[in-house]
């Protein structure tokens, strides 16, 4: 009889594992179940088709359920929603809400890639139609279609992390006045607050109004509620993060673990036999703490899909996890991270010790040479570098790929600072911005 | 008695060294003798300054003579040339080329810091006028000259390296008609062939002549011979490669190496007591092929310098080398590589596996994401990264630092592809171009 893995989930980490998948093994038979009506697309391009940076929204779409079909027979069923899943009987119930109709279906394998959905607290108000999360490509619809019909003049974004910079972003350049409300006293909680303060200087210079340590308390039609007053408003956008999208596999009995996340091995495997996880719903490992940690990110979700694919292909694969790289932008100004902020660091109980320095993205005499900020964390004794943030302009943010890499190698201060990396003056100073920072790092761990 | 420590050479090694020994010891008196009027400039901005990036010349000097005799007590000397060491009595003749006197002066410590010369091969005719190596500011000054004056109708570069690219780009910014001469079959002899070719390809787009397998036999007034005929040219410029520097060290029988380079352990030390070298005149040690190599660039430069300025003032320091990474580009055509091309490879008795893959900088649905060519070699067994190569558009060379930061940390095929690098649509496909590299080849090693 033909083995079946059926795949909830139709995103990047569900295609991924399918294709891999398929690719080792023709004789599967793969069922993906998606419930919206589009597969593999690209969540983090929404903010840049609101921004009018992709004009067709089809864009942000890697594959059609179609070409999923045509080219690998991956039977993807859009518009099913999988409603239980009875891991005794070994079987999916699916929603399928084209035709209205409820069914079951048998697995030998499942694969659970239910991603991830936005934080929507449980304020009053919170359901009206003007207050949108960030998720899926109908929201990027939505939203889109407040700044195309000249809707948007008062825009409040909740949040002042990636999704709430970005969509700052968008609407700054169609010109609205926008207004950044942030519980924390910082933007930007994923770095430091000296380094978040870059940030919120970039927002300010683009006249976004910024207020920090205030908390959303309810929204009413055309307006917003906070304690520090009522804030007027055509349209809400929520960043307020994303939650793993476990309740599903947790009501199934699927142990669930750092902030709600799906447990998996590294192989992507859960605790229950016959039953993966992957992508925005899955925990991962991160490599410098050891800690299990949620981390909802494409990098990932396509990482562990392809790792799940191919062990469900009969291959063998491990995730090896995450140093918490992200980058992002707001107009010009570019933000990078990874590894250990000091918050992550004292946490997780390192004795660092921290430089932060100024330098320029290219030779000082380069046209288009341009300021960046760097700052390096690095364990107190054996000097190996737990982290680093930086925020700059043109050709920053991916500087931070050079530290993701040392922080995974495990390499001390003095190896990063002993790096062989490219130079050219329009390309970088003599001494790289990173190892400018290791160098006035190296005398203090 | 004053300690006297004595550097000849005011560049990049020679005052990095000087200042970061004057830093830990401000008893010790230092003399550093340049030959020239210039302390402290960046040669690699010569080709810059020609194109018109770069206004003025003073512009590459990052520190004159007078500031460093204000602010460090560093007591230089420019335009006197140090004719003779003596290692034995310990002493150096130095000719003072402004008073035409010869004098000898004592040290307790030498640092060799004579950096590199440009090869100059000796064929008929190389001493005209018109025939300018690329090194010195003086270079520079003569070489734009041409340009400003309106006398660089036909260009001819010898030699399609780093230094030919760039002046090449120079004068086709210019608007002259530029000839590129290049003794071998391809361009860039640091890349493989194959992606040499795309570099060419960006030449002949910009309507410069290339001509392969065409070495140069000598020089008339106005024109340049070569066996497949004469050319045209109002002015010749020279990238035929730089050389240790090495001769003054040579004749006073400090050993040398690799290419002529001076032989020195990872301290900088010499074998001769007492004496030191650092930067172009000096050799390195390659990370990956364990070889002794020379390599002419000012990263390496500044280490080394660092390094040996750290261990003359009575600190601890070591260089442990390089693994061959260079940038440059050509217009809009971005050019990285890090160690080993199959060349190489093969040479250092490595069996590899090598793929070859196309992607784009950003995002594919991003607008400027740009195309981009990354080839990588791994070991055969091991999976051990051993180099890569990149050619692309903008956002493409400094992706190379993300693998000369894997291969200096021997990371293995399965390493970089489960890297966690910096992913949003503005800057990365959600696979980087370096990764996807990585995920094709790990099947092949």
């Amino acid at each position: 009889m033909t083995e079946r893995l059926v795949v909830i989930g139709g995103d990047a980490a569900g295609m991924s594992a399918a294709s891999q998948a398929r690719r080792r093994r023709d004789d599967l038979e793969i069922v993906a179940f998606e419930k919206g009506p589009w597969t593999s697309y690209a969540a983090c391009g929404i903010p840049y088709f609101v921004a009018g940076d992709v004009e067709e929204l089809d864009r942000l779409v890697a594959r059609t359920p179609q070409a999923f079909r045509d080219k690998q027979l991956i039977d993807v069923r859009t518009e099913h929603e999988v409603t239980a899943i009875d891991t005794g009987a070994g079987q999916v119930e699916v929603h399928d809400h084209a035709h209205g109709r409820t069914f079951t279906l048998g697995y030998d394998q499942l694969l659970v890639a239910t991603g991830g959905r936005p934080v929507r607290p449980d304020l009053p108000g919170i359901d009206l139609d003007f207050v949108h999360g960030v998720q899926t490509l109908a929201d990027g619809q939505a939203i889109h279609a407040y700044a195309e019909h000249g809707n948007s003049e008062h825009v409040v974004v909740v949040g002042g992390g990636y999704i709430g910079l970005e969509m700052a972003e968008a609407f700054i350049r169609w010109g609205a006045d926008v207004t950044l409300l942030e519980a924390a006293p910082e933007v930007m909680g994923t770095l430091d607050p000296d380094m978040g303060a870059l940030v919120r200087a970039a927002l300010e210079r683009h006249e976004v109004e910024v207020r920090l340590d205030t908390p959303v308390s309810g929204f009413e039609p055309g307006r917003v509620l906070t304690d520090d007053g009522v804030i007027e408003a055509d349209l809400v956008v929520l960043g307020m993060g994303v939650a793993p999208n476990a309740g599903l596999a947790a009501a199934a009995g699927i142990p669930t673990g750092a902030k709600g996340a799906i447990v998996v091995n590294r192989r992507q495997q859960t605790p229950v036999p016959g039953v993966w996880a992957a992508g925005d719903c899955a925990e991962s490992h991160h490599r410098v703490t050891g800690d299990k940690v949620h981390i909802a990110l494409g990098t990932v979700a396509n990482k562990q899909g392809r790792v799940a694919g191919i062990n469900l292909g009969g291959g063998y694969a491990t995730f090896p996890g995450v140093v918490g790289t992200a980058v992002t932008k707001l107009c010009a100004t570019e933000v990078g991270r990874t590894g250990l902020s000091e918050r992550e660091a004292t946490a997780a109980g390192f004795e660092y010790a921290v430089v932060r320095i100024e330098a320029t993205t290219r030779a000082h005499y380069f046209p288009g040479a341009k300021p960046v900020t760097v700052k390096m964390l690095a364990e107190r004794g054996t000097g190996r570098v737990l982290g680093a943030q930086i925020v700059g302009e043109e050709g920053a943010a991916k500087r931070i790929d050079i530290v993701a890499t040392a922080v995974t190698a495990g390499m001390t201060v003095e190896d990063v600072l002993n790096l062989d990396l490219g130079y050219s003056p329009p390309f970088s100073p003599v001494w790289d911005p990173v190892l400018v920072a290791a160098r006035q790092l190296l005398p203090l761990v």
